[in-house]
């Protein structure tokens, strides 16, 4: 994170302390590109934007006690207050529609840039959901995406212990302040996603669980994300809510089916009836996120007109290692060449293989066209 | 069956037991309206038709083994042989491509006029797999549509058996000879179908089980049918076969999704992807077919210039009866009325009515219009 960015967090957070609409805090920020130039915009500028005198008000005194306790939240390293105006927002969040004017950050804010998939379903889940959960979000997070997922019970909670456990990089969105775990039970897997991945809330620290801000969470959670894979979901279920905003905003939907006597599988099958794809496996997920990674990463790339390396707040890939990847790397040459071949050559198989050349591609060491592989460079 | 018909059983064996190809044999039919009259037309205008020496030969010299085999299995009760050219033929199977010459019925032919549904699935189900095979065979026989299926183990005969035990209608559509079990220990399951049911086959009686059989079966089977419901089937399993046949000849196909660590719910997911209906539920399968049956049924009766009662072979439903049936009639009145409404007045399930009106409506006793019914007459 880059040190204008993070000065800034102090004035970011008296907007937000403010209590004024993000829509129109957004506006502001788009006027005046940082929080301190808004603060110093005075009154007349911001009744230009729309704000009456009850709101100019409240942007001269916020309010005192989330004031102070967002400054004491903020006071700790790893903390980030990341506003809408800052080159750190997460670029997919950008483009839902009201995304939040800023977003606290405990942990690796990097992270955010990093293709995601949201992996959510039912709190109240089945062992064999919590199970499949675990299974997708390791192979999902080992083949180099982000899991992203709600804190709550049930499946949620699966995701990101199973990633944790496959030391992949996972995200959690919360609907409380960043510093409250809800259930208050997920106070430890909140404090070791923190310090492992990132916790994400767009809510003051403080703000307890309030049942209206759920839906917005699922929100946040599905437009960081490039797709959203549903483990099990009852027939009204907030997992559904996140699966349908995704779609909304043209991400990729997944459900996993279920007997037809499993009432956590109802969702699952609703949403496949809706047009969610139906998946067996996590490679299934991977072939239909994997391309889309890759064009998100360069994008991203162009849009920024840098290299990653250069971009603060960019994190590539960690670079892929062990001795699959070497042995991959051998049978990897400069003619493009096809899938099975390179199961042929390497003795992978095609799922393994998919994970790995994600990596490879996200990584700018391989390129890949019309579904044919070959190393860039040396 | 008419008496015409009946006696045209002996000539239309002759020609089966030439081994003229069937597509030769429905041209000779289509212009000659009875077997009889096929083998009175003689040499030239065979030969007109397009067989050779050889076929001509044939026709006059049919298998005398073959002849007299399928002469002795008609000498009994219930045993048809329905040709091309007649009346009685299933009409739905007329429209498939390839449809055989004739069809061999043992038990009840005006069976093939019933709606139908082909329940299918693997020979290895789970026993899982098998009681949803029985509960969707019980609820949509019951709804008034007869469940057809391939005599096979596993899916198909949990399909039939359920069926009988209902009292509702079932049809095996066999690959080997009417009178061959396949598997063996089906024979009392075969007697019992065709006894209370029918068992069809378009091959002479003593064929024994070819495997090249088995496709073209599943197309008969498909062909007869409204719609396909795939209860649980392997990655290759012929009732995928019977399902994709199905879908090209515009037929609805169904399937029931499965656990994903079931690898006979496989072939369901598969057929799911390609555009089948994903059900969780006898009533979602009835709430698509009812309709489709009712058009059937008005088609029919109109393609045939008559009603149904004066039509040889024309079966319509058993009367509904029961004290449900009478509670939903009170409450039908001669001004169109929802499901919503007749399901509150009733105090009947919509799944309960929608299978009750449709049996109402296939017996001309309910009208229904854009999902409102009233009763047709007094």
């Amino acid at each position: 994170m880059d040190e204008d960015a993070r000065d800034d967090a102090p004035a970011l957070l008296r907007l937000l302390a403010s209590g004024v609409p993000p829509r129109v805090l957004r506006r502001l920020l788009d006027s005046h590109r940082s929080g301190r130039a808004v603060l110093a915009a005075g009154a007349r500028d911001w009744a230009s934007h729309g704000l009456d005198a009850g709101a100019c008000n409240a942007l001269r005194n916020p309010d005192a006690i989330a004031l102070a306790r967002g400054e004491r939240w903020l006071d700790a390293p790893r903390r980030h207050l990341i506003g809408w105006c800052q080159l750190d927002y997460p670029p997919l969040l950008r483009r839902i529609p009201s995304p939040p004017s800023m977003l606290f950050v405990d942990g690796d804010a990097a992270l955010l840039w990093r293709p995601a998939v949201a992996i959510v379903g039912s709190r109240t889940a089945t062992p064999g959901g919590c199970s499949n959960a675990a299974t997708f979000a390791a192979a999902l997070s080992q083949a180099g995406l982000c899991v992203a997922s709600g804190l709550a019970a049930g499946i949620d909670a699966a995701a990101h212990l199973a990633t944790l456990e496959a030391q992949g990089a996972t995200v959690a969105v919360l609907g409380t302040g960043p510093d409250i775990a809800y259930p208050v039970r997920h106070r430890p897997l909140l404090d070791h996603v923190a310090s492992h991945g990132a916790v994400v809330s767009e809510h003051l620290p403080g703000t307890g669980p309030l049942r209206q801000h759920f839906p917005s969470r699922n929100r946040i959670l599905a437009g960081l994300s490039i797709g959203c894979v549903v483990i099990e979901a009852a027939e009204r279920s907030g997992a559904l809510i996140t699966a349908r905003l995704a779609a909304e905003v043209g991400r990729e939907v997944f459900a996993l089916p279920g007997s037809i006597h499993n009432p956590m599988a109802r969702g699952c099958h609703r949403l496949i009836r809706e047009g969610a794809s139906l998946v067996e496996s996590p490679a299934e997920v991977l072939e239909v996120l994997a391309p889309l990674a890759v064009d998100l990463a360069r994008a991203l790339r162009g849009e920024l007109n840098a290299s990653p390396d250069e971009l603060p707040g960019f994190l590539p890939l960690p670079l892929p290692e062990g001795k699959d990847y070497n042995r991959l790397w051998q049978v990897l040459g400069h003619d493009p060449t096809g899938m099975d071949e390179l199961s042929q050559r390497s003795g992978l198989t095609v799922a393994e293989l998919s994970a790995m050349l994600l990596a490879l591609e996200l990584d700018g060491r391989i390129a890949a066209e019309h579904g044919r592989y070959s190393r860039i460079g040396v």
